[in-house]
């Protein structure tokens, strides 16, 4: 760490003469850069923010900063939620909101080429009319296609259609020392020596500079339902997922909810949930070509809840049922936020016949602990978002039982074979557990692949590694 | 390379007795272990063939060969088309042709966990009354579920269902230095630092050694029918590929055959293919729940090709009819190879579209240098298999003329923005070609990731990189 240098006045110099006026330090910089979204792990303001429009730029920032053993820390749109956007070490922060093109459509290939800024809600309206889609969809719209990228962002529909990994066919990157490499294209598949894109999804700019992303588009499904299964306790709700999966329907989302958590989003929206009846939902989507071609996954679906324990099967068949359902489960994270006065997240993902002993030990270190716990998440992956809220505890309390907390769950998890992150990534919060997690040799191998990438590390340096 | 040693009698002594009855040197060696299916690339007999039953086996061969300094060479069931399997520098192939165990069906999971020697066509029985399939389909039913995941094995359902990189949750793999690791397990997604499994899959036994895997299965689709469509000349039947992608049936795979590789597959089955009408065919297959929920896609389907130049739209629903054609197409490798006297191979892959212009360019390459080829291949993949047919000519000749084809076959697909491989990897006889595909840049990066898992390269050598 000592090796690094600080960002001088020249360099500020060097930088301005570059990126006329893209270049932010002292008090110019908004206070917006110094976290992500989880505000508990700490606040780092950069040097110099730094606000690039191409990949050229971006060479020749990262070329220069290599040279000078400045840190460089690869933002999108700030909305991570383990601190990897984070400068912790100083140095400068390499925004990409300002590149923010959709460069190119193609509806032969069934593929599009982006810019990293582009935010996951704007993309929608540029496949418009071209019957394809993109089917990844992590619950924060306002995320840039570039971080999804770099965290392997999952979201509602990897049930049916997988994560953000699977999504990407080729990408621009810039190294550390300012070389430039295009790894795969449109090609959907490939043997052709080490999968470097692969290496390069979910390693948080540590490996590289992402300039250009193209990624797989799908025909559109042309219609889609959603199932509500409301249930009397979240053991029975949790239960009936491995069966949901396995019976042939092909849901594209299989997500739980709980009562408590549904009033944290109603009282945030301001408007009610379809049903109150129950205290833990499932909520199933299906995909498909018309209502027709859905009624026996329908009558299957329906059929099997109510022969497992769920009360009754809400069909939402209507834009404005489906919206009141799927809002209420979009806003949840915003909604816990809201409730409370801080709180640290936890994103394992355990096997999925795991989830309902996970689900159970969850509830058990809250009464243990006397944090409070929200969860929800995606069934259907076992991967689950558990909030430890701090309410009105006061700090050391706070500390001391939030660690034991975070502590308690990533050892079950651990217990169950799972992995410490699903979808949200490593960070620098993260760090421990995946020391944890992975064991020492594994942790060699990555650290001689960063080194590999990035031998003076200064690419994000204190994530994952 | 001068750095590996010979095996001696000592060592001879020490993996016999580790592996009692399991070791094989000097004439005991069959000659099958010298070369892959693919003889042109040369024979190499090496100097000791071990046999492994367990990890702990090849955790202690590694060892003792990495402190040796003598090269190993996995193999499986010796199926390869590049020599990724031949041990050009000598040194020992540890063979996993007796791992043959599927340790775990998990049907709450939906995962398999089998041994790296088990053969993809005794894989499915296993899977019996469960419900459930393992989707990854490559025409080699006797390479081993180990080669697969090694070469990232692609296959004809690829279209729908992806390659056998979507398949693997869980890898045990032995490093360079005998240590286990566990990647993954039964976790559907993760964003838990760098992704070593992906690095793993398809990295042909250059990173480390394969000993158990967990694959993720599907249910079964109830119902599958093949539509095969005849067109009048390969360039309107190949044109026809991205439209038949786009008009949103999902097809489970999209095969393009010529009436030339059609005859040799008749000759070497001895079994005419149903329709003799055309000189070039489409062959598409379709998965559902039931005929009636695929009758909308098998009309859509009917109608688009007949707009766009199908002869006609034959309907194979029937076990008969359905085996006739997939077995001739199943054939084309086989039948290929039966007629001519040696040949060469290029497996390259393109973005879609460009399929129709690269089919082109083959015909021409192959009138220039008067080589008979033969093509044939995953065109919903973008994926061709050309063959370069020898025949009678001369050594000499065919050496000039074998390496001027492939020299503008691989030309053309970077020129196209394809790639070198789209299925059956890199191993020795592809090198060149990947070197100049991917540039110095990612070639250092490749050999940076080697040298961290295995610093002496004993593992594989002269593979990839």
């Amino acid at each position: 760490m000592s090796a690094y240098n600080r960002v001088t006045q020249a360099d500020i110099d060097w930088f301005a003469a570059l990126l006329p006026g893209r270049v932010f330090w002292g008090d110019a910089i908004s206070a917006d850069y110094d976290h992500d979204e989880m505000t508990e792990y700490g606040h780092y303001m950069p040097e110099a923010v730094l606000q690039a429009l191409t990949a050229e730029e971006i060479s020749r920032v990262l070329a220069y900063c290599n040279e000078r053993r400045i840190p460089v820390t690869p933002r999108g749109a700030g909305t991570g939620l383990c601190g990897g956007c984070v400068a912790i070490h100083g140095g400068v922060v390499l925004s990409t909101e300002k590149m923010k093109k959709v460069i190119e459509v193609d509806t032969r290939n069934m593929t599009a080429t982006v810019e990293p800024g582009v935010l996951l809600m704007e993309f929608p309206k540029y496949l418009e009319g071209t019957g394809l889609f993109y089917p990844p969809d992590p619950g924060e719209k306002t995320a840039t296609m570039g971080g999804n990228a770099m965290t392997n962002a999952g979201g509602m529909r990897a049930v049916r259609y997988g994560v953000t990994r699977d999504y990407i066919l080729g990408m621009q990157v810039v190294l550390a020392d300012g070389s430039l490499i295009e790894l795969g294209g449109k090609n959907v598949k490939t043997s052709s020596g080490y999968s470097l894109i692969d290496l390069m999804i979910g390693s948080e700019g540590t490996l590289g500079f992402l300039t250009r992303l193209t990624v797989k588009l799908v025909p559109e499904p042309k219609t889609n339902i959603s199932l509500l299964m409301p249930f009397d306790d979240l053991e029975a709700c949790i239960g009936a997922v491995p069966q949901v999966l396995a019976c042939g329907c092909e849901p594209t989302a299989v997500e739980f909810m709980e009562r408590e958590v549904i009033s944290c989003a109603e009282n945030y929206l301001g408007k009610q949930f379809p049903d109150t009846s129950a205290d833990a939902y499932l909520l199933v989507r299906l995909d498909g070509a018309s209502y027709d071609a859905l009624r026996p996954s329908i009558d299957a679906l329906t059929d099997l809840a109510l022969s497992i324990g769920a009360r009754d099967v809400l069909l939402a068949d209507t834009e404005e049922r489906k919206e009141s359902i799927w809002n209420a489960r979009g806003a949840f994270l915003e909604a816990i936020k809201g409730s409370t006065s801080t709180m640290d997240e936890c994103d394992v993902v355990v096997p999925r016949d795991a989830i309902p002993a996970f689900v159970r030990r969850s509830v058990e270190i809250s009464r243990k602990s006397g944090v409070r716990i929200c969860s929800f998440g995606h069934a259907g992956d076992g991967n689950l978002h558990i909030y430890a809220c701090r309410d009105d505890m006061d700090e050391a309390c706070w500390k001391k039982a939030v660690s034991d907390v975070m502590n308690e769950l990533y050892a079950s998890a651990r217990e169950m074979h799972g992995e410490v992150s699903g979808e949200h990534g490593i960070g620098h919060a993260k760090r421990p557990f995946l020391r944890e997690s992975l064991g020492e040799r594994q942790l060699q191998l990555m650290r001689g692949i960063k080194a590999t990438f990035d031998p003076n590390g200064i690419l994000n340096p204190g994530k994952i590694v």
